[in-house]
């Protein structure tokens, strides 16, 4: 595509290289910023910049956050003695979204995986190792992905934890509320009858 | 959607307001700028804003363009007697890719569209009268999209040259190269019937 123009030319690149943004969409978006005030592309140019160079990261927890430690973790209301290990900020949205985890996070970072070179020391489970062995934590809930990374990450950070007497668990697996039982894959449907619980606790969130 | 920090919820917001964008794609590319190198945020933030402040509209033709006059318009080679009308400047090049045509555009900015509130006032259409009326222009060739709105602005530009003498034509409407005939909508495939070309020209650019 050639532009007639090394400054849009230059601002498609910068866009397109956002993952799942192609150089048309790239276009799109910079000849809708071209038709709006210039107001919004200074905010909007102010507020990725802020974001970038401010941004701090919980030295508890490493979620994002901007004071050194971040709101759940400062809360006196949260449980800290029970820790969800998490891959990254999206999931603890996804969890605080559900209003009924107490507990504190622990942000991984992403998940071992050696094919995208990334190894256990560019993770963030050294400091979670060193909190189970300070003491003072009872449960860790693994609430990562259930790939095979996600897997080996969970027993990774098992096997350097189990010896601390600290109880371990993983998310419940099984079918989506609401979800048709005909629909779901046969792994899925097989874990939720090998993991079914007793329907007095089944109802009790309902 | 709540979030641990402010920097980064603001961020959000801002690239949420593109256009097909919403919160949680905007999260994603957040997220992927924090953990790529400071610079590329930086680079990003300083093409948008250098992009939106220091753009200009070719004088002649209202092209994007990084000087007074665009490339296009500057260009000997071209024939200024022969212009293109095109919606906007994402037009301009699709026509440029093609290679097949050697004279000059007029970039309107858009169309008359009284719903969304564009008279022809709003558009570069001054302009191209005042450069059909002043002469030298052999033919205007409209290429603007074949809706309502783009056949309302064909018209009423018509109107206002038609009396100085310039030929004026509307790009081919027909099956696509390549199309299977079966899939074409009537619309199309009777155009295509009624402005069936001669087959000597038909096979000329094959």
């Amino acid at each position: 595509m050639e532009m007639s123009s090394k400054l849009l030319e230059n601002a498609v690149a910068e866009i397109s290289q956002l993952p799942g943004i192609g150089k048309r969409t790239a276009l799109r978006l910079v000849l809708h910023l071209l038709r709006q005030p210039e107001i919004q592309t200074q905010l909007l140019s102010d507020a990725l910049l802020k974001m970038r160079n401010d941004i701090q990261y919980c030295k508890s927890c490493h979620n994002i956050s901007d004071t050194e430690i971040c709101t759940i973790c400062a809360n006196p209301m949260r449980d800290t003695s029970l820790i969800c290990v998490v891959e990254d900020i999206r999931d603890v949205m996804a969890i605080e979204n559900t209003g009924l985890f107490k507990g504190i996070y622990h942000v991984l970072g992403g998940k071992i995986s050696p094919i995208d070179g990334v190894g256990p020391s560019q993770l963030n489970i050294g400091s979670l190792v060193e909190k189970v062995k300070a003491g003072g934590v009872k449960e860790l809930i693994f609430a990562l992905s259930s790939t095979m990374e996600g897997d080996t990450t969970n027993f990774y950070i098992y096997r350097q934890v189990k010896d601390s007497g600290v109880a371990t668990s993983a998310i419940a697996r099984g079918i989506a509320v609401g979800d048709e039982l005909e629909f779901a894959d046969e792994v899925t449907l097989g874990r939720s009858i090998i993991h079914r619980v007793p329907f007095e606790n089944a109802i009790k969130n309902m």
